[in-house]
């Protein structure tokens, strides 16, 4: 069975929220984790949950978060509670040497996010956000097509987007509409992965401006239904996303250079669990007389033995039993990763907040050091 | 043959621009049509360019446009002019009598378009611009999926895209980086075909407000290279789309609505001449776990027994006829369309000369009506 050597690392789930299902199972599936101990407010909703989940016999549930961070045994917290609770815990979790995954959006800001990654590091735990996409062996796939000159050229634009059909019972009722749980709404929760796509594909520099489209739409507590933004690095390059609870499920990601197009339509959760594809097209144009194409994109398809959820939870362990073994401090790149997400994020919010106004990034620059970025 | 009966339109050709060699073909393809003069600033061009593309025998070939235009057995011209020209020489048509086909973009600005318009209706001929795309069966397949509420629900916003990568020729030497001639560059040239998708899909009803994005790239004789935009209607509905001369092939078509995604790349010019397809996601969603989706787009194939640019001209020869048969005025629609499409052109343009701010249509408003039009 997995994760039941002794090296694994041993994670208590915070919080009973519908995402936590997926990465309980996450964790049992992956051979470097075990599933430890999972809290609610409730003992018996705990309990409920590990059982459902198919915890180990020896799993506890606890009816408080600090009785979980209290526990010897955990190595890590999964921490899925609203955005306005992260904070808090996160910071709790830091200070009783806890590693943090925390779900996404990491923060209600960047200078939350600052504070929290501060814990982080001062007490020596590792801290990462929940972007599963990230960790798909077809994102690895991508990034070194993007980075062939012949086939993909420079990069010059990114259109992605991120939307669902929230239902009624969602609209009024779900902690992404609510302005004191998750109060970033759709920007937050499905626009986080498209800043992250436009991040990951320009080596995580960071725009100089960020321009909010005008047309966002509130609900009655002025929480971001949909929003628009573009972004752009002042040389030609430029990004747009879309990022909205009120349209069909998309998640589309178009990538486009001199030389070549690459585009998928589910990058954040691919349409199957065991394999993913993306389409490119390189070096093609139209026939002489311009009455069709040269060629048809191609299908690249990338299989994975893990699902994308579990492979983010091996690399979070792979680095906490580094620190384990070698003492080291916890790797910065997926904190900096986060905090330039977060970062674009405040700028959307800011340029929304200001009529559409461009928001230079050089104004939002955190006190962390955030230079170009290529890894 | 095609076009031999007595009643078929006797098309003259004014110019041999690249684009009207895949006219001609169109013209000799199509029943309705016939080829029966061609016009050059030299005669020994127009009689190559004839011979060149398989004009009957009895065709004509002249050195100027004017002789083109004196020519009694000439119908309808066709202009691939540069668009400086298209004031003078689509007004000179008209007051001769020819109905006008012109390529887009169909003028410098809405203004300069209006006196074509008028000069087309007070001589009673027909007025049509070369938008092929528009005269595909799949357009009228993808236009009835739209209005099927069940399947695709309200359109909420769109992204489209219409690129290429010109080369250093190109890039030095085309008509469409020449201020003098096709001075609208990458907006004029591209642009239009991603503003009139838009269009097309909101029913023609104009934006409210029309905002350019950052990061315009001009040459050095500031024609634009790439550009793009947002537009909104001031209820929640939004479309993006991007145009350039400096990245890869790309015809991107994304249309979401609430209930459903209607998806192409190849928009403008169908991969292959013969069927074109698109893909429809329809009340699909996430597994109950979040680890796939309930179904994966599917394809919808849409057979074409004629090109697109042969169904353009059968469409606009029909007009033709009509008027010749019934003494009837011009058919208004791809007047208005067109002028619809230079309006929200000229917002683009207007915006990006003003910094990227606001342009309300409103204002742009032109002394034609131009309410809301659902054809």
């Amino acid at each position: 069975m997995a994760g039941d050597n002794e090296s694994a690392v041993r994670f208590g789930i915070m919080g009973c929220a519908g995402i936590a299902r997926k990465v309980s199972r996450a964790i049992r599936l992956s051979p470097a984790a075990r599933l430890t101990a999972v809290a609610s407010r409730s003992a018996e909703k705990a309990r409920q949950f590990a059982a459902e989940n198919e915890f180990p016999e020896d799993a506890r549930a606890y009816g408080s978060y600090e009785e979980l961070l209290d526990d010897p045994a955990v190595d890590a917290v999964y921490v899925p509670l609203p955005t306005s609770l992260h904070r808090q815990w996160v910071a709790a979790a830091a200070r009783k040497g806890k590693h943090v995954l925390v779900e996404k959006p990491a923060a209600l800001d960047a200078a939350e996010l600052e504070e929290m990654l501060g814990e982080c590091e001062s007490n020596g735990v590792q801290f990462m956000d929940g972007t599963m996409w990230m960790h798909h062996p077809r994102t690895a796939r991508m990034k070194s097509l993007l980075n062939d000159a012949a086939q993909f050229g420079d990069l010059r634009w990114i259109h992605t987007s991120s939307t669902f059909h929230g239902n009624q019972y969602f609209l009024e009722n779900d902690i992404r509409v609510k302005p004191d749980l998750d109060g970033l709404g759709a920007l937050g929760d499905t626009g986080w992965y498209c800043i992250r796509a436009i991040l990951w594909a320009f080596n995580y520099q960071l725009p100089k401006r960020v321009t909010a489209l005008p047309g966002t739409v509130f609900n009655k507590d002025g929480v971001i239904l949909a929003c628009g933004s573009s972004m752009d690095w002042n040389d030609g390059r430029l990004a747009t996303f879309y990022c909205s609870f009120l349209s069909h499920t998309s998640m589309d990601l178009s990538l486009h250079g001199s030389n070549g197009c690459l585009q998928l339509k589910d990058f954040i959760i691919p349409f199957q669990e065991s394999s993913a594809s993306f389409l490119l097209s390189a070096n093609v144009g139209l026939n002489e007389l311009h009455t069709g194409w040269t060629s048809k994109p191609k299908e690249f398809e990338v299989v994975n033995e893990l699902p994308q959820e579990a492979l983010l939870i091996e690399e979070f362990s792979r680095l906490v039993r580094a620190i384990r073994s070698s003492g080291s401090p916890p790797d910065p790149m997926w904190p900096d990763i986060c905090l330039k997400n977060q970062l674009v994020l405040d700028a959307v919010k800011k340029s929304i907040e200001q009529g559409c106004k461009s928001v230079e990034l050089g104004n939002m620059k955190s006190s962390m050091s955030l230079g170009t970025n290529s890894r």
